[in-house]
């Protein structure tokens, strides 16, 4: 099938540049020596993530850990896709608990998380209940970014020593997300972030270890600092996702390069309001997320940067405006255009500026690699 | 089942509110002797449409005249349902014509919007390729907003004229929407709007008639100008959606109540970090969507108005902050919060910015009428 022959909006994902964005990590990673969790919050497809998990042919390999997940449904997908080491890296909600004993009868072996003792107990006194034990690790704060206890809080033994000498929980370790390494403005930022992030979990690791207590798992994890982290010991797994696919976001961030994205919308040109110098096209806000991370970065770049079919930017195309399903394509600085350039019909790509967001929105990924073919159509899924 | 009984984040629908907000809305264009034609891109539901065709129980009935649909996948799901009437409401793209006649040979009477020489001559040519005879709307630019032919332009009838001249394709009617009302901020600018959109479209008709060609449908739509336009003379129908559900950025533009939200989404608490005054949920962007449209509103709501179990706004809570499965909680001021109050597993509801966007993001609304049971749960769907 040619891309010519779909119907737009279409989420495309192009193959080659998403097994390099993979095999350059694993082998940064393999460098450090430290296992890689792909999380697969991003992806939501075994197709995408096996070659996260097992590397892309021909790449330098070290054991993946299993992954990390941000919803029961991913847990539940990867689970019946073979994938029992399964990490549930948000706070867990009480009533989520009999769907994850659920998923441990059908074989996982989930890993939960929590930063508080009333969280500690609900957990405990359920998996009592359930005659079972759930394995938590602790979320550590190492940013002021959201979740987490910070190192020096006496709450982290006091959770830890819970969690340990109960019946229905077992301690598996600590995990921090340095997710302030998205505000950061430059790569010295980021490097500092990741340091910054190993020296929290770490200093957790030993202070529950001094406290007696096991603590096997050591994760950090954040696209940025995964990519820049210079050592990373002490640390056991690296937890990362939007680093298989980037985006504008990540590349305003430094972290990548716009050439490196490999998710793109494909759209089709169905106006013009030649006296505004705009294209009107069917990719809206539906198509492209609301997501617009590059607003506050130094380039803006609106909804997405606008590409040829080979993927290669146009001048300085972005979409300016959206509705549900209309894009506004006008020059960054709204300059003129020859719209006669850009007939009803035509084929463009977008490039987005959130992985995560763009790729919600699409039940499937149209697999090219290089070429304007697609050679595969991958299912993803949404929700919860 | 209980509220309690969710996982969360779910999405809620009070079918007490959605009832008496298309009664209201019913009834209006009853008085203004013009038919409601439902834009279903918010509802993506036969469930919630379904009311909004008939009208809820004991409401006064104008006929209803079909749907507007925003993607051939919703014209698709309403015809396998049984509505044939159907109005593409989004200037078509030649790689969609071969979807709308398949649809048409499944028994749609599907008509297409366009406002250009060029789309004109792709789908009258399709449509002679085909053996079909393509039924179409030429869009009027009533506002600047996006799309259209302004009233006046002569390309008017250079396109009715081809239009209703090949054999290939159909001249129907003029529609416009008034996307602009979007940015009003007084009801009185919406009331200038609302004259605006229909001065605009039955001008246009009638120069389309005064050349000799046929105007029966005279379309508009929007549901600010729709609830406050005073009187509607020549046009025919009226395309409104989330008039249905109503959100934060409605309530903001002076639409609606914040008691007439009928949408929100069930969310748990899962953390606290009570030196910040933040309490964390499990709903972030991807329960909440990335809309943040009354970002640019008098009142900013951030990412949503959070309520208690009974739907009644707490405060001055909003969620400030929002990752892709965490949404942070605090004052609108950032002021002090007894997060003892929000203990882990508590159950908030949160009142979303855009209705059409958060609901994008979940497979099924859960029903509630008044008290904290789920009386029915009613299948969406998303994408193209």
């Amino acid at each position: 099938m040619q891309l010519t022959d779909l119907e737009t909006p279409a989420l495309l994902l192009d193959r080659l540049k998403l097994d390099r964005n993979i095999a350059r990590m694993r082998e940064h990673l393999t460098q450090l020596r430290v296992a890689l969790r792909p999380h697969v919050k991003t992806a939501k497809s075994m197709d995408v993530v096996k070659r996260a998990l097992e590397g892309p042919p021909g790449s330098v390999a070290r054991e993946s850990c299993g992954i990390t997940v941000s919803t029961l449904k991913e847990a539940e997908y990867f689970l019946s896709n073979g994938v029992t080491d399964i990490l549930y890296a948000v706070g867990i909600a009480p009533n989520k608990l009999e769907h994850v004993a659920e998923l441990c009868r059908k074989g996982a072996d989930m890993t939960l998380l929590l930063d508080s003792v009333e969280a500690t107990d609900a957990v405990a006194t359920k998996g009592e209940a359930l005659g079972m034990s759930f394995p938590a690790l602790i979320e550590i704060d190492s940013d002021g970014h959201r979740s987490g206890i910070k190192p020096g809080d006496p709450r982290l033994i006091e959770i830890g020593t819970r969690l340990h000498g109960r019946a229905g929980s077992k301690l598996r370790g600590v995990m921090t997300h340095a997710g302030d390494s998205y505000n950061c403005d430059a790569v010295d930022a980021i490097r500092a972030m990741a340091v910054r992030e190993r020296d929290a979990v770490v200093e957790c690791a030993e202070a529950l270890r001094a406290a007696g207590l096991p603590c096997p798992i050591v994760s950090v994890g954040s696209t940025p600092t995964a990519t820049f982290a210079e050592q990373l010991e002490g640390v056991t797994e690296v937890r990362a996702g939007v680093f298989m696919f980037f985006d504008l976001f990540q590349a305003g961030l430094g972290v990548c390069s716009l050439d490196d994205i490999a998710l793109s919308v494909l759209t089709s040109v169905i106006g013009h309001q030649a006296d505004r110098n705009w294209i009107i096209t069917d990719s809206g806000w539906m198509a492209m997320s609301r997501d617009r991370g590059t607003a506050n970065q130094r380039i803006d770049q609106g909804y997405g940067v606008v590409c040829d079919l080979g993927g290669r930017p146009i001048d300085d195309l972005i979409i300016t405006g959206t509705n549900q399903e209309h894009g506004i394509i006008a020059k960054r600085d709204g300059g003129a255009i020859d719209t006669t350039q850009f007939p009803i019909g035509m084929l463009l790509r977008v490039l987005p500026n959130h992985a995560c967001a763009t790729a919600a929105q699409y039940p499937q990924y149209h697999v090219i690699a290089g070429e304007p073919v697609v050679e595969a159509t991958w299912p993803r899924f949404s929700g919860w």
